[in-house]
C-alpha cells in the first residue's frame, strides 16, 4: 500500500496569468499503512478545475486562505478510498474533498464527504451536484430571486456555473439570455441547455445593441461570471429593482489592472442591487439544493454533463489555462 | 397681483461642469388674477440646492425626466401662497413643491404640499424634514439596516444627506465615522453632529490607513454620497455581509469620464451588497419618516440646521457651483 505520488505545487505567486515558473512538480512516497485513527487514504480520480483557483494564488484576504508557496495546489475532487482507519469509510467508497492536484492524498474523515455513485457518475459531484451547481442554485434562487416572466441574463453561460444558473431560471419560468464566447458555445447554450437566446460577445458588432434587441424590456436579473465590459454593458440595460449577482469575474482574474463597473450608478437610477455570493455560506442547505437538482436532472430539465479532460495531474497547468481561454462547455474536470 | 418674475432657464446642456453658457436669465409677467380652478400662485422663498440638479441637466434616462433646454431650472422649494383658486390652500399658507429657480410660480394644488411652520422654520422642510432628510432616513434604515454596535461610515458627512444619515446611525447605536473635506467640516461633523470620528480626505496621508485606524474591525455599513476613490477605499475595508448604500456620487457628476469601483469584487469576497436608492420610492412612507425625525429634533439628537445662502435667484448658478465645491455644511438653501 505504498505509492509514488506525483504532485503539482505552487512555486511562486503569478503576476497576471500563471506561467511555467508558477508551478513545480514533486514526487513523494505515500503509505497507506501509516494512517492515524480517523484517516483515510484516497486515490484521486477527478479534479475540479475552477476560475476561483486563480484567486487562491494571490496573497490577499479572501473568503478562503491563499495556497502557500510550496504547498500542493488546492483542488476539490473526487476519489476512491484505498485504505481506511475510519469506521465511517470503507475501501472502495467514493468521496468528495479538497484532495489537491496530486495522485493520492491522506485526509481526516472530517474533511471528506461520501458521494453516492449509484445514480450519477462520480464527476457529476464536481459539476451540477458539486460546488458549481450549488453556486448556481443558491446564487440564482436566493440572491437573483427570479420571478416567472422576468428577463434573466447570464454571462459565462456555457460555463460550469452559468449553464446551471440559466437552466434554473428557465425552470422558474423566466426568459433566459446567455452571453458566451464563440458560435459553438452559443449553439450549446441554446440547443443543449435550452436558453431562449445566446449572444456571442466575440462576434463583431455592439453587445449593447444585440442585448437590447433580445431584451427589449430590460434586464431583471443578471448573473455575472465575467465582470469587465460585459458587466458594464448589462448595467446600462437593467430594469428598476434589478438584482445583479456577482458570482465571479473571470475577465479580471489574470488582469493586473482591475476594471470597475463605470456604469455602477445605474444601480442608483434603477434602485437596483449588486450582491456578491460565496457558496460556502449555504453549507447548511447543500443537501436541499442537491436533492432538488437530482430531481431536475432525472426530469431531464437540468444537465449533468461535465467537460472531462484527460491528462492526469501533470496536465493541470495547461488545463487551468484552457479554462481561462474558455475551451470548456460546462464544468471542466481533469481526470487523474 | 401682477409681478415681474425673474427666472433661470437652461440655455444649453453642460459637458462637465455647468458654466456661464449653461444658463440664461429671463423676465416674465406673472398674474394672480388669471388662475384656473385648483391653481395657486406662490411667492418662492427658499430653493433647495441639490447635487441631483447636475443629473437633471443631462439628456439621459434617469429616475426623473431631464430639464429641457429653455425650461425654467427645476428646483424643490418652499413658498407662500399669494393667491388661490383652491379650497385647500389659502393666502399665507406655506407650501413645498417643485417651484423652480424663479421668484414666483403658479402650480396646481396637486403639485404642492402644505408645511406646518408653527414648530419648524420653513427651510427645515428642504433639509432634515425634506427630501434630504427623508433620503437619509429611508436609505440608512431600510437599505443600510444598521444594527447597534456596528461600524457605519458616511461620505459627504457634512452634507445635507450625510449629516442626517450619520445622526440616525448614531441614534441606532452604531459607531459612526464620517468622511468630509477640510478640518472645519470634520470639526462640524464630530462636534455639532456628534459622529464618533471624521476623516478629512483632503488632508495628506493615506485615507485607507486613517479609516483602518478608526475602523479596526472593518465597516458594516457604508452610506456613499461621493463615489470615486473614496468608494474604492471603503470597499477594501468592508466586513462580511456589509451593506453599501449608493445615494449619490458627487465626485462624478461633473466628470466626463466615469470612474467605476475597481474594488467591486470585495462584494464577492465579503458577500456584501451595494444598492441604489431613490427617495421617491418611499413617498407612501414620508409621513412616518417626518414624524419620527420631528421627535428626534425635539429630543435634540437630530439637527435641523440648514446652510442658508442669501442672493436670490440670480445667485443660483454660483451657488450650485459652491455646492459642488463643498462650501456648505448641512443642507444648502438659497433664499429667494
Amino acid at each position: 500500500m505504498e505509492f509514488n505520488n506525483t504532485q503539482i505545487r505552487l512555486a511562486e505567486r503569478p503576476i497576471g496569468s500563471p506561467n511555467e515558473t508558477t508551478w513545480k512538480i514533486t514526487e513523494e512516497n505515500i503509505n497507506g499503512e501509516s494512517l492515524l485513527e480517523g484517516q483515510v487514504m484516497i486515490q484521486n480520480e477527478f479534479l475540479s478545475i475552477d476560475p476561483a483557483m486563480r484567486g487562491w494564488l494571490n496573497d490577499a484576504k479572501s473568503y478562503i486562505k491563499p495556497v502557500e508557496i510550496g504547498e500542493v495546489m488546492r483542488s476539490l475532487g473526487i476519489g476512491k478510498v484505498l485504505a481506511s482507519k475510519s469506521v465511517n469509510y470503507k475501501v472502495g467508497d467514493s468521496v468528495s474533498a479538497a484532495i489537491g492536484v496530486q495522485q493520492y492524498c491522506i485526509l481526516s474523515e472530517k474533511e471528506i464527504t461520501k458521494v453516492d455513485v449509484s445514480e450519477f457518475k462520480p464527476e457529476v459531484y464536481l459539476g451540477t451536484l458539486g460546488m458549481s451547481g450549488l453556486t448556481a442554485y443558491f446564487g440564482m434562487l436566493d440572491t437573483g430571486e427570479p420571478k416567472a416572466g422576468e428577463t434573466v441574463v447570464i454571462s459565462g453561460a456555457a460555463g460550469a456555473v452559468g449553464s446551471v444558473a440559466g437552466q434554473i431560471a428557465k425552470i422558474k419560468g423566466c426568459k433566459v439570455v446567455g452571453i458566451a464566447g464563440g458560435a459553438d458555445k452559443c449553439k450549446y447554450v441554446t440547443e443543449v441547455l435550452g436558453f431562449d437566446a445566446c449572444i456571442d460577445y466575440k462576434e463583431e458588432g455592439s453587445l449593447r445593441g444585440k442585448l437590447k434587441a433580445v431584451c427589449p424590456d430590460g434586464i431583471d436579473v443578471y448573473f455575472d461570471n465575467v465582470g469587465g465590459d460585459i458587466l458594464d454593458t448589462v448595467l446600462g440595460l437593467i430594469r428598476k429593482k434589478a438584482r445583479i449577482v456577482i458570482c465571479g469575474a473571470i475577465s479580471q482574474y489574470n488582469s493586473t489592472q482591475m476594471q470597475g463597473p463605470k456604469n455602477y450608478l445605474s444601480l442608483l437610477v434603477n434602485r437596483a442591487k449588486m450582491e456578491g455570493i460565496v457558496v460556502f455560506d449555504n453549507a447548511h442547505k447543500y443537501h436541499e439544493g442537491i436533492a432538488q437538482m437530482k430531481v431536475w436532472i432525472k426530469e431531464g430539465i437540468l444537465t449533468d454533463e461535465v467537460y472531462l479532460r484527460e491528462g492526469g495531474v501533470l496536465a493541470f497547468p495547461e488545463v487551468l489555462m484552457e479554462l481561462f481561454a474558455g475551451k470548456n462547455t460546462g464544468k471542466m474536470v481533469l481526470a487523474v
